[in-house]
Order: C-alpha cells, then structure tokens, then sequence
C-alpha cells in the first residue's frame, strides 16, 4: 500500500496547517481509554470475500463493512425488531464497532494514529416495520466518542435499515477516518 | 474542526491547479438562486444520535444522511409505493435536499463555499416491488443543479431501496461535497 | 470537470512521494488484461437520472451506482433468492464490474489511469432471507483483481442487500478509485 512515504508527507504537511490535535479528556489517548474502559478487542476479522479490511489513502483510512464479531470468533446473528430487540442490537453495533478497531489496530499498530471519525455507514438488517436505526448504531458511535473523544470521535453518520446482510449479520458498519 | 487554516490552504493550492469556477447561470451564485427560486429552507436538523451533520476534511464536506425536514420541523413520513406516491416521494427528496442545503448554510455561512457535488447516495423508503428509486432522488438532484448549476451541481449518484428508514422517514440522502 | 490540470498535478505530487506501482503480475497493464481475459465491455450507461455517472475530483474517481448492463445494453434483473439464483447474481455483480470499467474507459481513455481500487459498495436486490452477498459481489471484485492485480484491484468494500434497486437490477455497485 505504500502507505509510508505518503503517510509521512501528509503528516508533515498537517503539521503547517493545523495545530496538534487535542486529547481526550479523563485519558492518554486512544489506546489507553480502551484499556480504560476494559475493553477487549474481537480478533482482526478475515475478509469473506475478495476485499480488504482496511485500504489506506494518503490520510483517510476506508475500513468495509464490519459485522459484530465476538470475542470467540463467532457473529451476532439476526433481525432487529424480529429476533433481537434493540438492546441486542445495539449491542451488536457497539461489537461491530469493536472489531473495525481490531482491523485499525491492526493495520495501524495504534488507535492513536486515527486523528478523527471522517463518516459511518450504519446498515441495520431489521424488520420493515423498524424505525430506530439510530439508537442501534449509536452502540459503536459512543464507543468511537469513547475512544478518540466527544470531536474526534464523533463523525457524519447514516444509519439506515437492511432487507438483509451477510450471513443474517444484525449490523454491519463500514467507516472512514482521518489519519494523524 | 479546524476548518479554516486547511480550508484557506486548499484555496491557495486550488488558486494555482484551475481556473475560477463558473458561476450556475442565470444568477449570481448559489445563495442568490435559493432567493430567485422563493426557496426558503428547514431548520438546521439536530443529529438524533451520536454523530454530525456535516464533517470538513481539508476540502470536502461529508454530509450525514438527511431526511426530509418540512419548515415546522416535522418530517415527510410513509413508504414510496404503498402510502406516498412517486411524485410526494420525490418532493420529500427534493425536502432532503433542502435539509442538507440548511445543515451547509449554517455551517459554512455561505451555499457559495461549495464548489460542487462529489456524490449523493439517495436512499428510498419503499416496497420491494418499487423501480422508479431514480425519479424520486431526482427531487434532490435537481434541487442541487439549479443551486450550483447543471455542471458543478450535479455529482455521482446512487439512488437505491430500503426495507425502512429511521422514524419511517421517506428518503434519507447523504452527500460528499467540495469546497472551494 | 477541470481534472486535466489537477491530475497532472496530482501525478507531479504523487511522484515526489511513492515509487512506480508495479504492474499486475502476467500482463502489461489493464488494458492489456482486458485484452488477454478476451473481456468485451457494454456500452457506456446513459445516466438514468440527474448524475453522472463518474466525477473526477483530484486523485479520486467517484463513480455512481452501476447497474449490470449487457453488451446489447439490456439490464440484468430479477431479485436473488428469488428469480435468480447465487450464481447468476456473481454473472450479474461481474456484468455490473464491466459496466463501471465502460464508464472508467470513457472518461479516462485508458484503465491504467487507475492506480488502485479504493473501495466499492455492493448492494444486492435479494429475498430478505439470503445471505451470501459476499459471493454475490465477489464477481465484481474478482474481475477488478484480474485487471488491476491482487493488490491494487483489492480496495476495501461492504456488501448488502436491498429491499429493491431501480427498474429492478439484480446488483447495483458504487465505486471510488484512486487515480495515477
């Protein structure tokens, strides 16, 4: 990906245009909120297809679509509103925001080379009748605003309702960052 | 955000790779064809959920997914095919539209600091047998070719099918901007 | 759109940065494996709506949702799980993946502009009870591997299901690609 050289010069020339960006607060960073709040990371998830997890750009990092994988390897399966309520839903989004970190840490090495949350794609596989959407992806966007912060953290976001997903996956969520 | 130090330096970039921008004709910019065409625009949407409305990224913008807000802040409800036609389903694009032209006005001050559409990604509320996603988006689309002119207002697009939306909205539109 | 002059600058950047992308193994570039895969390309869609159907912004190419378009300019359609089997639905995504490369072809006059896939959203017109878009989409981003190789053709990707896609197309895929 040759993500190193063009890394190292987009650092620099952010480093001209902006101040450094802020902590946030009650931490020393990214990396350590996530051991802060007791987190454990789902393992980097293998791509079921002909993708990558995780394709670098200069600064923006495009993650795929996520779906919720536990600590064991194995999915949150199921539709919201139908098998699961929205409890479990977003719960399935706050695990499917949990294993894109896994992918970014990864790739990075450190939660902390994110600087912010460029935008989410929020894709709930529910009922026709379902209507809050944004309740279930809240699960990973409060956990993104725990891990780099009420700004950094929280970027553009739709969320939205699928007939269906891969593997009857309850969420899957795909992102874009920034990177430092 | 820090908007102002990368966005000054991407004009001073822009100043030296092309030429100034054609105006949309038949006006003098995009703030005065929303007066030319008497449209007046919603109220700024407050997020309902952990996320922003619009993201800046050096130049381009990152718009959340929008619905269809009237001027009283109530939303265009109902599902395109069964309880809203094709053309009440793309007038509440067309309110989409207008939703995002609000959420860009407060945040950059001015519709003139958009260069052009990138791309919108317009999501239908709809049957399963619905076919016409196009015509309904078409409501937003047009709206942005005669805010910024049939070039620079008319972007990439995908117009496609939900199984629902949040709060049984009837289009959610996201959208990527460049600023100038 | 003005890409001549941002894109030649975008090269001049590009080339104080990274090295020469090195070539898909077995071939001469992407035209050539068009050539030597004996590929024939559909016409080049007419946009169906307010879009375009490719936007150019710097190193980035946006394309809209594309349909799978046959070389006589027909449309695959039908719903998978339903009318249309897992193996059609891969023919389809594959035919989709060709109607993007007309789109690149004609706007760039040659696939070797692309230095690499970025990302793409596969969206499936499916029964709600299917489950493997993966494989769906897989016959797209097995044909980009073939022509830009197994690195650069591999760009990040989410793979969904639809409740409908307009004048009901079995697959509609949206792409971004980064350019040399």
């Amino acid at each position: 990906m040759r993500k190193d050289g063009k890394r190292r010069t987009a650092r620099r020339l952010r480093s001209k245009l902006t101040p450094p960006a802020p902590r946030p607060s009650g931490g020393g960073g990214a990396d350590a909120q996530l051991d802060a709040l007791n987190l454990q990371l789902p393992p980097p998830p293998q791509p079921v297809g002909v993708y990558q997890s995780l394709v670098l750009i200069g600064k923006l990092a495009y993650a795929s679509g996520h779906g919720p994988l536990r600590l064991d390897g194995t999915l949150i399966t199921g539709r919201v509103g139908l098998d699961l309520d929205l409890a479990t839903g977003k719960a399935a989004a706050r695990q499917a925001g949990l294993t894109i970190l896994a992918t970014l840490r990864q790739a990075l090495g450190s939660l902390e080379k994110v600087e912010r949350v460029i935008k989410i794609l929020g894709m709930v596989n529910c009922t026709p009748e379902f209507q809050e959407h944004p309740q279930v992806i809240n699960g990973c966007s409060e956990l993104f605003a725990q891990i780099w912060g009420p700004d950094n953290g929280v970027g553009a976001r739709s969320a939205v309702g699928m007939n269906s997903l891969p593997s009857n996956i309850a969420v899957e969520i795909e992102a874009i960052f920034l990177l430092k």
